[in-house]
């Protein structure tokens, strides 16, 4: 308890000292592109893929997401250990400058606090009026409620904090990943303005969807995923390598379930990023 | 800064209603044995692979290392963003029972506080006079100093909530199993306890040291998680599979170097604890 009390205080003690700009960095301004975009995607999924894994070590671990487990008799009636624990993590993160950078959206944005840090100059290269879209809820939710159900086993097995901080690292690869399709959008406007503008002016979404929607790019996204889960959720043993069966049970999470996952939630959560950003990006 | 002040005080009101162990979990006593040791350790290997490569995703980004960069005029004066940022996440994490698990210990004990979640029944398979061996500030340092300019480039990318933020993932995994030769020196102890006895009374460290070397097993480890570098650390792309080529730098950390700090760092470590706890087994 005294270093919760006593380290946000001093925090900000330390914000005179820091925030004069002293060491603002300087960097290469990189330029948002088609292929500097799907580099990072293509990053982030091996980041998922990771995160999910480790999720995947803990059982289920009801406990952390039962809102009855903390009490009722405090203000944090019907609050879980897990959003608890991530508004917490995240007051730190923010603190140390987490959210400097756009790329990076909290799940409790109340929560999160002045970093307490030098500014750093990150590259803005969203339209301001469109950066501010926000799934954030809808990712939380359809994380809890729907992925983790099918990528742990049943079970408890007390390791409640290490299982909110796995949970953590999930939300927040995903939140980076669909929150990027701001930047997709970004790209792929500034690469053909003409081709969406009536649509945009029309608010049309359909029409928009239909312009972000390469069915054959998304089945190639999807058989990576799947294909990274068995890379890199297999026993490595000496000798071994991945073999092509389709038993999936040997695998850390089920890579097919991480094909379903990617194709119904994290593509189709990108591209609703991508519409509402594109709908304010003549704003 | 709301929650900072206000979450450390509402946890402390929680404290009241959820420590009655109202849900006071019963797990199967799991038996420690060589095999269960052996998979514990195994699957450690996969995390620390996992978190190096994940920490190598960003580049060295030194102020969060620096113990300037965050000005001197304060009660932290020399203290580094990193171990400010390890400090407020170890009390999160405190909070939320992560230490109340032998297996897992904190950098930083005494930012820890009372956990808020009720008390559950984690099998304590260690001898109670010998638990206590830590070597963290040794991970620490070595960690800080060591192992983090061979995994990551230079460079500065501003992200440094998340590369502090990787860095206790890291730190936390190497911690983990290098404590955990607490339980493979009390499984190899209980195997064989005649065989121990001489050289612990004697306090002979050589003598234990060498009861506990196994070459062969150790290359084969070091050669394990070489692979495991090789393995999760590929761009994975539809159709290629890992080549066994000996060059090293398509990988996202050098799988070189991960044998390396294994066999110069990690399995030393555990081994030291494992000699530590021993002296200790018969107090």
């Amino acid at each position: 308890m005294a270093s919760g009390l006593v380290f946000p205080v001093c925090w900000f003690l330390l914000l005179s000292s820091v925030c004069g700009g002293r060491r603002l960095q300087e960097e290469e301004s990189t330029a948002l592109t088609l292929e500097s975009v799907r580099k990072f995607l293509t990053r982030e999924e091996d980041s998922i893929v990771f995160s999910l894994i480790e999720r995947a070590k803990y059982p289920r671990n009801a406990p952390v997401y039962d809102p009855s487990y903390l009490g009722s008799a405090t203000k944090f009636h019907n609050l879980s250990l897990v959003e608890l624990f991530v508004r917490e993590t995240e007051a730190v993160q923010a603190k140390a400058g987490r959210y400097q950078n756009p790329v990076e959206i909290p799940f409790f944005p109340k929560d999160t606090t002045l970093a307490l840090v030098p500014p750093y100059n990150f590259p803005n290269e969203l339209h301001a009026a469109a950066a501010s879209v926000n799934v954030s809820n809808n990712i939380w939710r359809k994380y809890l409620d729907e992925w983790l159900p099918q990528i742990t086993s049943q079970g408890d097995d007390g390791n409640y904090a290490p299982t909110a901080a796995a949970d953590l690292v999930c939300l927040q690869a995903l939140s980076r990943r669909i929150h990027y399709g701001r930047y997709v959008a970004e790209a792929k406007y500034r690469g053909a303005p003409q081709d969406y503008n009536t649509a945009i002016r029309a608010k049309d979404r359909d029409a928009l969807m239909k312009l972000l929607t390469f069915k054959s790019q998304e089945d190639a996204v999807k058989t990576r995923v799947e294909e990274k889960a068995k890379v890199f959720g297999q026993d490595v043993t000496l000798g071994n390598r991945v073999d092509n069966s389709s038993d999936t049970t040997n695998y850390k999470v089920d890579p097919v379930v991480v094909y379903g996952l990617y194709g119904d939630w994290v593509i189709p959560m990108t591209k609703m990023v991508e519409v509402e950003y594109l709908l304010r990006r003549l704003d």
